[in-house]
């Protein structure tokens, strides 16, 4: 986890693969702990004895890649953030339309 | 294809499911094909030589089970529908987010 992780640019981030990324339930709900402002990881993804580590692993990549969040250090720690200046600007209103919402 | 096909209720449709079905560039491209109107599947999902019937078939399963378009008779064909007002309902401003955009 200390090497520096990739980050698509602004330009890459590709319609499709935000919406798979937000097509999970567990992938959808840590954008959507996110919409507030950045969270620690393990604030985010608190720590749940019934799931894996590379569940939780897993799913940050899968968000992370597809242009949603940043997950950057923050001293010993690591902060995810969603990327929602990026976002709004490639997808105008997606984010509101897909986390604005409380049930689901 | 002469049997009817099922379609979920509104309130049975799933964020999830609904961005899930359009995080695929193929059918992306049927629901974009699909917002200004109604289309026979044949106009929709023009002969290929290149796709396997199963792959189009399969396309259009995932959007109708999702709860984004409707399959049904029409004459000797089948027509394909945006549902645009069960989807406006249950997730405001996602489909403009998602389809109204040209690139991707």
């Amino acid at each position: 986890m200390g090497t520096e992780m990739v980050h698509p640019d602004r330009d890459a981030i590709e319609l499709t693969q935000v919406l798979f990324a937000l097509s999970d339930p567990g992938r959808l709900e840590i954008a959507r702990q996110l919409r507030d402002g950045s969270l620690d990881v393990a604030a985010c993804v608190p720590w749940d004895p019934s799931m894996p580590k590379a569940t939780k692993s897993h799913r940050l990549k899968v968000l992370r890649e597809a242009g949603v969040i940043r997950n950057e250090p923050n001293g010993r720690n690591r902060m995810l953030t969603l990327r929602r200046d990026d976002l709004d600007a490639r997808f105008p209103g997606l984010l509101d339309a897909v986390l604005g919402r409380a049930d689901t």
